[in-house]
């Protein structure tokens, strides 16, 4: 089987789904002749709508159907077969797959569900189906999966009743990948309903083959796709989704995406949905901020940014200058841009004056800008007003808000579109009330149009954090990172222990850079004295065991004890309270004092979806009681370390606060893309390591771990898989 | 005059706006011939829109006006003229409410403008207006507005183009009050469009004579309006509105609200495009949360609510039951619920099993319930599963979620009906994508129909909290408040003082019966020491002067000292810091050191438009970082206060954290409520008091004032106003 094993893997490495996305001939394996019936869709669709390329009903009882010449088999077919339609049951469709490798058939799409989703005999089924791919070399979307819209050929190998009716069909820059099938399909209509020009539809369904990132990959990839939507429940592939983001990163072409599990009730529900794991949503969230992938609560706000971003423009700054025919909507749209991150200043006076020419005495030229209702009847206001605004150099965006007027809409629209044409900013326009055709008109003429100011200036928004991301680095290991911490994890294994003590801890960390607070193990008090006295100042006194968790939660930790006699008595008491608990082999560690400093946590942990991860936020008790954290993928470099930690809600305790100096930002840094390293590099070996805290000194001071823990990851055996968490 | 006096109070004491919003009459003084004219707009609407009443032209110069009989003048006029529209300029507006007057009309309708709003000369015709409105009685709307729109009766003595175009009017619970004309008239024209029904549109204008406030009250007055609607842009009379707003809470009818000022952007545009003071926002936001207004972001969140609410029903609970044609939808509803405080909670197994035998067995009965996209070929189960959650008693609200489908909506639509008939739960629609029309459909009926889930959740929360709000409590006085305060206010005053010292301060609001730390003024270090001793313990030894503010910023506060040389030493010290820093006649303060405990700050001010407010918030570097503070109107009752509390973003503190008891929110609620009543009874000698910090200890042991400080306001002579901030 070597020869065809080896043919298996050539197709595998040709990633590109030119042929599944702009496909010139597409079978329906089982077309139905009834057009109503899931397995007539694709067909009638096709028809309807008037696919390009080639129809190819497979059908062995039939010559025709749906007044199509049908063929009994994929071998009576000549030519080429990009994609076959697969609607057969569950039981029939692996032995299609296989037929589909056999022909030479690059992509299928299997519509039956019955799979894994139902469990049962449905999980072998899929695994039937896997097998079939494997051996086949045959690329699958789905099974349960409503197939594939593709709007510029018109090829519809989908049963999705978004089809179902006489709908629009507008082609354009924005694709469409949903784990959710009906949904999507509503999403998808909806955008057409809005004028935006939509490429591709696709629904994964269970994902055997392949998965929405990959998918997302491949949209980028082609030159059409300039803005990329995603409907999400559960990502189980993490890193290829954040390859994908990387490229969408580097070719300036945004994803937007909706993803199902902000709350438990939401997670479970996607859960029991789809058979995916819907994953720790705050993961998610810190990958897709970190990736620059745009994270929006719902399709509405989807569509909305799809409008902005498939104008193909950017912003260059955060500045929107806002024209209104109502000083009320003008001052609505600055409270709602303050909202979003998009500022509206006044103009300076010079331009102030080249504005007031424009418009009315009794308007504003101040920005907001408002030209007041009698722009109605006198639409050159609009036109000369907007002529000051693209020439505006502190104008990176611009907002027109009008409404009703639809008998006066054709000069106002024209008068929007010749300065839509006269500059590469942004120029968007809310028009609110009247019939919606000016509207209509608008995004025809590919301006984007809402209803609501506070819907534009999140759309803005969006628009505005893309353009202005920073650059996705791809972080360097650091060159002094010690060899010491794989073998001592070996050697803590191999005496069976589930966690390293506080000392080996801090070892391990140090190992990768992390400074540490100064510190001696001891097995009784004389030691812990004679260590106090090496390490010299006030100490603290711990017990150290790999037995306990919180030493704090039963007493065992001693702080600030500033001469020898106080150090005894911590120690003989610290000892008895072991051996009260009954913690066998526990000792001590001295440890110098710290100097006071802001408290921070980083934790690294090994997420199911992503693998390694960095968690950092403030120590303390009101910052636990504010769940201030935030997460992103490792490794890190010390920028995006540097965002991260300033990205947490009170960022502003690392500046200058009632007159505390400002703490060692990059220092934090430095350290949080250190344990990043760590994280990557001891995956298989860590569950989790906390540092808490870090202590941060003054700007310039640096900062130091004071406590550390690290649990190890159960293996199951040897050549046995990862099965913590 | 005496006679013309008592005649015009006998007018201003009848509040009813009834002949206002229902006019059987409406004169147009300065109607134009020509309907395009802003000034021959109204006869054309009326005319147009077919108003009920008799409209009366007034033209000296015609017989006849857009084909209408003239009247030279309102005495040519037999019978009644219960409204007059005035479309002179702002010269002559004066005089003809003068002549409004004479001739009996008891509303008039300014819509001239060029008054105050533009200064100067503007300024001293609103003087003039407002004389007039005095001498005559005449109730007044406007200047500067775009006047009213009756929608039951046609009555549209307004120029909004709104109604330019022949749009559709629908009449119902919902009124609609805007500060800004052309915006609300936008906003209006939506609310049409979505088939929301709306008795009356009326915009304020610069408001010399009927406030927003006002109006809103008279509105809530009626029987016909269950909603209410507000676009507010600057309240000048915070109590009036909050009277208004007690009133609608007491007859359960919601004010939905959209007020800028939110952004300081969008504070100076509403400022600069009114005459009106925006005002500090976080007053309005605590005061709307007081009184139960539901301020929202911008017109679509009002309408979504508008739509909601105009069904008249409520929500027993917060639970939610999600059908769905999509599991992706249900899930999506799932999150957007949790943000808005909505529960999708899973049903228990009783009922999923009456659910599942009502739907298909790949379906989900867990809720959000999945009723697959079979749902769609047969709608029954839709019947089916709505007869099942109807019953289940666990459900206070349903929202059904389906798409496209349009060739189906009938029957689904149906389905729908006959549930929303058969309950008086509130019952939601999201239908998403496809004609629109089955949204329409659903409207029409009365069922409030989104496209988007999240906006449903939106609305529900709403809902919800409105549903839920507790009662509006008329806070009581304490009968133990002493009478030592305003005396002691008067003699600061006399010594021409402009703050009190902390032990001055103290003294204060133990009156009001705050508990207090401890503590005595000294002269000398001889006497702290005698003080120390008397008060036993640890004390604290500080500055006392009513010439600084913050102590702590030049050293003038010494913590924890335990024995009488400490105490001699600080006491020393403070005094050779004040003597260096030329503070005059600075004392000491020795304080009882009071326990740990978890620290408030508990201010007292007077907000310009709202009057005596307080503020609470935590203490502590981390919450000033985070500027976690709540505002609310004065006096308070011990269960808003415990509320107010409670909505910290910290709120958590309160309770068991790390182990830690949990505070005795109670004694906090109580000082916030007797503070807040200090705020009433010395609104007019304290510009603010600040309490930092209260110190709260754990549940059962009480709070203590450690420091405070109370800062007079400045009088500018006998009778003369208050002017502090």
């Amino acid at each position: 089987m070597s020869a065809s094993e080896s043919h298996v893997n050539s197709r595998r490495r040709d990633a590109s789904l030119r042929r599944l996305l702009y496909p010139r001939s597409i079978a329906v394996i089982g077309a139905s002749d009834n057009p109503t019936k899931l397995s007539g869709r694709p067909l009638n669709y096709m028809e309807r709508f008037g696919f390009t390329g080639r129809i190819l009903p497979i059908n062995p009882t039939r010559s025709h159907v749906q007044g199509l010449p049908a063929y009994r088999s994929l071998d009576e077919v000549d030519g080429d077969i990009d994609v076959a339609m697969i609607m057969l049951s569950a039981e029939r469709t692996a032995d299609a797959v296989r037929a589909c490798g056999e022909r030479g058939v690059p992509f299928a799409i299997v519509g039956a569900s019955g799979f894994a989703e139902l469990g049962g005999e449905g999980t072998a089924l899929q695994r039937d189906l896997d097998a079939a791919i494997e051996e086949s070399g045959v690329r699958v979307l789905g099974p349960n999966c409503l197939g594939m819209i593709g709007v510029q050929d018109r090829a519809m190998p989908t049963f999705s009743s978004a089809l179902d009716e006489d709908v629009p069909l507008k082609d354009g820059p924005v694709a469409f990948v949903s784990q959710s099938g009906a949904f999507g399909g509503f999403v998808f209509s909806e955008a057409q309903n809005l004028g935006i020009g939509i490429s591709h539809y696709l629904n994964t369904g269970n994902e055997v083959d392949l998965s929405v990132a990959e998918l997302l990959g491949g949209l980028v990839h082609t030159d059409q796709t300039q803005v990329v939507l995603a409907y999400l429940e559960g990502v189980s592939d993490g890193r290829s989704l954040l390859d994908a983001a990387r490229h969408a990163h580097e070719k300036d072409k945004p994803i937007i995406a909706v993803k199902v599990g902000r709350s438990e009730a939401g997670a479970t529900a996607a859960q029991s949905h789809t058979a995916s794991l819907a994953g720790d949503d705050a993961v998610f969230e810190g990958a897709a901020r970190q990736f620059g992938i745009l994270r929006v609560d719902g399709p509405e706000q989807m569509l909305d940014g799809a409008q902005i971003f498939a104008t193909g423009r950017r912003a260059r700054g955060r500045r929107l200058t806002t024209l209104s025919v109502s000083g009320g909507a003008g001052a609505l749209m600055a409270d709602s841009a303050a909202t979003y991150g998009v500022e509206v200043r006044a103009w300076d006076e010079i331009w102030q004056a080249k504005m007031a020419a424009a418009i009315p005495t009794y308007g504003s030229a101040r920005n907001p800008i408002d030209l007041t209702g009698t722009l109605v009847a006198e639409p050159d206001i609009l036109r000369r007003a907007l002529r000051v605004a693209v020439e505006h150099p502190e104008t990176d965006m611009i907002a027109v808000l009008l409404g009703c007027a639809d008998g006066h809409a054709a000069e106002l629209v024209d008068a929007i579109a010749a300065a839509n044409s006269s500059t590469d900013r942004p120029v968007v326009v809310v028009w609110t009330g009247g019939s919606g055709r000016p509207r209509q008109q608008l995004r025809d003429l590919g301006i984007p149009c809402y209803t609501d100011p506070g819907r534009a200036a999140a759309a803005l928004g969006m628009l505005a954090d893309f353009s202005l991301r920073p650059p996705l680095p791809r972080p360097q290991r650091p060159t002094d990172i010690g060899d010491t911490a794989r073998s001592m994890l070996e050697k803590a294994r191999a005496a069976g222990r589930v966690q390293l003590d506080e000392y080996e801890s801090a070892q391990l960390i140090a190992s990768y850079g992390v400074p540490c607070a100064a510190s001696r193990p001891a097995q009784s008090a004389d030691e812990a004295v004679a260590a106090a006295k090496e390490l010299g100042g006030a100490v603290a006194v711990k017990l150290l065991s790999d037995q306990i968790g919180h030493k704090s939660d039963i007493g065992g930790v001693r702080l600030n004890l500033g001469d020898a006699e106080s150090v005894r008595e911590a120690a003989a008491d610290l000892l008895r309270i072991a051996h009260d608990a009954h913690v066998p082999g526990a000792r001590l560690l001295v440890q110098r004092m710290a100097t006071a400093g802001t408290e921070l946590f980083v934790g690294v942990k090994r997420d199911p979806v992503f693998g390694p991860v960095i968690v950092v936020g403030f120590g303390g008790v009101l910052v636990e009681t504010l769940a201030d954290s935030r997460v992103a993928v490792a490794p890190v470099d010390t920028d995006t370390a540097r965002r991260l930690l300033l990205s947490l809600r009170a960022s502003r305790l690392f500046g200058e606060v009632r007159g505390k100096p400002p703490r060692d930002l990059d220092a934090a840094a430095d350290i949080v893309a250190r344990l990043s390293w760590l994280a990557v590099d001891l995956s298989e070996d860590i569950a989790e390591l906390d540092v808490n805290p870090l202590l941060l000194d003054r700007r310039g001071q640096g900062a130091m771990a004071v406590d550390a823990l690290a649990v190890l990851a159960r293996h199951p055996g040897p050549g046995g898989q990862q099965t913590s968490h």
